[in-house]
């Protein structure tokens, strides 16, 4: 994909930091806009638009590279948590169209929490697990 | 694990709504607090703690039922997009000590932005993609 950001990181056309991890078909970086210290990101080496469109049996590899990426996160960063995320179109959020996978590393005193608003309303729902 | 409410689901010792998508070593239901209409969650049939204790063999069959009941979910709430998230330890919000992910449908025009606030400063970051 000639105007894919991610694509263009893939072929080294854009230079990028450090890669955390990676096996054949995807690799983990730093997010050039962190929501907090150590966000970060696991991304597919081809281009695929989503999770929906990526073939199952790439499976076993998405899965290692979000634990291991997970692993040197929660070591670099002294955390004891990590929000792992991904949106699915631009309906969720979603901005980059090549499949990609959200790592934020928390702390249990990082005073963080993570909220559904309604932009009218302003009621919201927090993030937690039920 | 005696106490696990997703193990006693899966022994059948807590009734459950419907199914949604089930194989092999994960089945998803809706979620009983959805956060928004439609809230799933994909959950390990075996007692892991987290994703990081899940061994990467069971990663094509996580995939298959991630992708499987985003395209249920998608279609039973005309949605057109989904927000899959998995919170690893309490101090990213995990509340079940059972390996769970979850899946919000989402609507363009469903006017919800999720944010990472910090509860002291009040400031927030959207948590969108970068």
């Amino acid at each position: 994909m000639e105007d894919c950001i991610f694509c263009k990181i893939v072929k080294g056309e854009i230079p990028t930091e450090k890669v955390i991890y990676e096996n054949d078909n995807f690799f983990s970086i730093k997010d050039a806009n962190p929501v907090l210290e150590g966000h970060s990101l696991v991304i597919s080496k081809k281009h695929f638009e989503t999770i929906l469109n990526l073939p199952s049996n790439l499976g076993v590899e998405l899965l290692d590279a979000i634990k291991n990426t997970s692993f040197k996160l929660l070591e670099e960063f002294n955390a004891e948590g990590i929000n792992v995320y991904n949106n699915v179109n631009e309906a969720a959020g979603q901005i980059v169209n090549h499949f990609h996978v959200h790592l934020v590393p928390r702390r249990k005193l990082d005073n963080v929490v993570i909220k559904f608003i309604d932009k009218d309303s302003k009621k919201s729902i927090e993030l937690r697990d039920k």
